[in-house]
């Protein structure tokens, strides 16, 4: 079988996950039950309670045919104060009251003696392999999830990303990290995907265009439905404020791109970049926050590492997949599957 | 007892709300029981199910300390294709759950044979007046809402204003019309605000600013905070598409600011204008449609209308506000008990 | 006669002007001949060159029927890096075109060892009052403008103040500065229109709606066209990022919207805020640079007190400027010509 | 010597340039003078003036360091109204004000007795090959280039295109088109660019990343200075509104990335879509107008031509180029005298 292929040409972190930003973790809880493939994933991006120390992010929509919430909030105020979620469309609702229980449970003082709380919950529609209807991923999953984050997490038909489809083909979690050198000092880029979206035709692999040949052995054995999204969270340690983070979660869309993805009219493709480099304490205790921030010209190499790293999660979603049958039958086949042989498939 | 201020110079319809634009309909829900003191409130922008007839729409964001969802999608597309939903902060979640749950009952093909549904969710908090950790606002509500929905509806105190805050006295739900003349034709321009903004100070009423006066009669007997948030929702007749209606919706901001208003730090202050005029299939028979949308200079007598609605309505949700004792007994007094005489005081 | 409104309770700066914000400077270059009644102002936001200081700065747009530009880059980037040039909407090419020579004098490496200048200038449409298609304001103007900068500078029908029209009255240039307690410290925000917007009917001053009644008197008397513009400069020595400024200068709508405007159709009704408490070197030493920035919460007092600087702004520019004949024999009224008495006329 | 690659699957027209959609011509001012090496490109979106029948249009900012003029507007009223100038960075204002005197000319109401007009200017810098403090592009080359306006219009080293470079190599203007099955009917999108963007490592050719190898090739032969930008144009004949222009400009984003390209720091990165199929008369005369818009779902296969039309039009691009020595004896050469063998590197 076929290596997957090398993505780009900077250099990846020893995890080659998201893990490599130091002290972002990431949580499933898997729904696998007949009907219902489906999940949730949640991302910490460090190891406190974001409530309390928020955490600077930026958020950047793509195509906006989505329903993800706590965008506004973050692009307001310029950070995330919960975990990340991720899970399917139907289940964003309950997941955003879960975060709010769960920062209740842990802040008896939110929206009593304290603000509120931001829920932030990314969604993809698993539809086609799972009862999306069902509602099936309930509150509970979300502290299972929570419970479960590591550094050494699963990736393809897990959490989320059970019930996603990609380019016809099974979807899901991918990951990735990149090392910029910046300043001549090594700066990590990390990409979480939920993955979600594409034709076949339009499947691109490093370059080379498998997906008319894809869309080939696939006639007949699935139906395509081109409703999908992508989410890409980037994480990275460099001291970046949320103008330069939005200005980085902008490069998303050139990784999402390169995979084939024109940004397809059904497909909610929003990309939320974070830094861990500081946080904002829930309640300064001074009235001005001394900030470091990296010099603009340098995020220039931490561009180009969004960039790969998003394509580079792209295709780690695609590799770790495994074939999925859910709802009404349907199937999802893992591209291991369909096409081990990838990289003889004539571009 | 001074009546309510008259505001602006354009003429009222005949119902004085939102209602007066044909086929808009307000259906409240609301709790009253102790320290729960909330509920729901349900816009619905036609008679028809907006899943099959989406209306053209667009939303503002003046200032996004908020957590309304359903917006990316109104953006993105140009349409609304749920009801619109007033409730508070907390209870995002399960109203988007249950609106999309009401989707689904109506049209089994959601997410199955056709797309999903955005659910269309805007919040202000009353954690001051209500119990919000108690999440009370389930989804049974929601259709208890809709039902009730009507064109000869009740504002203040009710529904989703149940435990508003505005100006620190008691906020609401107020609504109010303008009739623009648009090339010699009535055009309608409704609004209707869920007003839980304002410091006391600011207040002030068709100009004459009464706030510092207010807050010497509060002093001492409601501690201030100063964490709303309002929502304007801005309905015409007038034939506009959605970037004419993204337009019409920035204008709000003109009557949020008269009435004394800055868009605080913690105050989600969104507007979102629909128009009735013509709607859009969710299935289009045809390739293309055909629109009629007002030619642009014409859009001048309804930005007019719109701004002078939106302080319309937030005044009339001062006035048709009742008092509401609440949450750990906090106290909301009506500007009708606390200023009766609210004509005489100096500015 | 009656003398010029009180805009809201916070305490005015010595100065009353955008010079209280310290080191910020402003020159006019006035051209009053005949047909042409035009000119230009330029705002220094410091005394040094903002080239190699450049100036943290946020704009947004509240009406985008305008020609100004630079905001793209300030926008990106978070910095201007050049005075703010004021002038009418046909000059705007010329003087974007006399910043860039006049940077390229001071700084001979631009575009050949170092990056290219971003011109900043915004415009309002003089063509009632001055014959705007003789593009009468020439590049040696900048210069003018440059060296006229100084904190006691005129305010009324002045450099590109002087053939604006503001509520069919006599428009110009108007400043205004509000000192707000930020956490015990006191903190400056300034403020400078160009004030060339409204319709007669609409005039509101500090709350009182006196257009109908000027309207009335000016009836025969001038052609009302609103196809004008606001152009708003917010500076304050709060230090705050691109994003704090953002909302800075969007708090600038309510105070246009105060003064009666529901931001017209034709009108390119803009705002900028900038920050003087810290500057971003041309080319950084450092890798990083370390920033100060107020806690997010304070914001609030400078919301405030951005709102009614602008509107004070605004009122300033109307009660500063005077009677100006211009191209074709038109005429603008001062209102402190048309309405000595307008404190008593009724609202 | 390899032939240029094949991008994407779909048809190309005719012409392979934007000219396939009916009605647009493209005009070059090529100044080519020792060290001037510079120029301006026009873009006609249809045969009448553009003021008289105004065009739909959207801008989309990808990376905002750029100082192109005009947007605002576009992105307000939803059209543009003059010709669309293509030039280098410190020659925007002087052709905005060659737009305006053109327009005066054409129609002397301008800003007397109707509005005033838009200019709308893109620009990248040309200042490596070019002396681009020459400020050598005059008003008359506008004129120029529009006399030269055609169908049959020259790409690569000429207009606007003449200083380019494009991932070190010799950049310019660049054409393609691409025709969609849009319910069985056959619609065109064409793409122009100005392409002076891009590190050399990152260079992809149909998804061969062969940059890395011209690097080497290059080395020591052309010092790298990534300040460059893109503008992408995309014009199409389907029926599309302001806002589905907007979606269809931001799949330029993918198109770009396909390249190689990361939206780099320094570069102005900006697509702006228009449509043919409908003009909006200058002065309506009926209070509403007619309109024909594509049905959404049907935008998905204009959404794969614009991304890749835009790709297409890139490689265009450096293929059509040729080696230009210029100012300081700079040197740019053609990616076809770099790597005649292109096809053979190895990826």
């Amino acid at each position: 079988m076929s290596a997957p292929p090398r993505i780009g040409i900077l250099p990846s972190g020893p995890c080659g996950t998201i893990a490599d930003v130091a002290g972002v973790a990431v949580g499933h809880r898997t729904l696998d039950d007949g009907d219902l493939q489906t999940g949730i994933t949640v991302v910490c991006p460090h190891p406190a309670d974001p409530f309390m120390q928020k955490v600077p992010a930026a958020a950047v929509v793509f195509n906006g045919f989505g329903k993800s919430v706590g965008l506004l909030q973050v692009n307001e105020l310029g950070v995330l104060e919960t975990p990340i979620a991720l899970t399917n469309t139907f289940s964003v609702g309950t997941i955003a009251t879960a975060q709010i229980r769960s920062a209740i449970a842990a802040h008896p003082g939110i929206a009593r003696t304290t603000t509120s709380v931001n829920p932030l919950v990314f969604e993809c529609s698993d539809a086609y392999l799972s009862d999306m209807q069902a509602l099936a991923v309930a509150e509970p999953h979300y502290g299972d999830a929570l419970a479960a984050a590591t550094v050494d997490f699963a990736r393809g038909s897990v959490g989320a990303g059970r019930g996603m489809s990609c380019f016809g083909l099974k979807g899901g979690i991918g990951s990735s990290s990149r090392t910029a050198t910046v300043a001549e000092r090594a700066m990590t880029m990390g990409a979480l995907v939920l993955a979600n979206f594409g034709r076949t035709e339009s499947l691109t692999l490093a370059g080379r265009r498998i997906g008319p040949a894809i869309a080939r052995r696939l006639a007949g054995m699935a139906p395509q439905r081109d409703q999908g999204s992508i989410i890409v969270l980037l994480a990275t340690d460099a001291p970046l404020d949320h103008r330069q983070l939005r200005r980085v979660a902008t490069r998303a869309a050139a990784g999402i791109g390169r995979t084939g993805s024109y940004y397809g009219h059904g497909s909610g493709d929003i990309a939320l970049a974070f830094s861990t480099a500081q946080t904002v304490p829930h309640e300064p205790s001074a009235h001005t926050l001394t900030r470091t921030v990296l010099a603009e010209p340098l995020l220039e190499a931490l561009f180009d590492a969004a960039a790969e790293a998003t394509e580079a999660a792209i295709v780690d979603a695609l590799f770790a997949a495994t074939t999925v049958t859910g709802y009404a039958g349907h199937i999802r086949y893992a591209l291991t599957e369909i096409a081990p042989d990838w990289a003889e498939i004539a571009s």
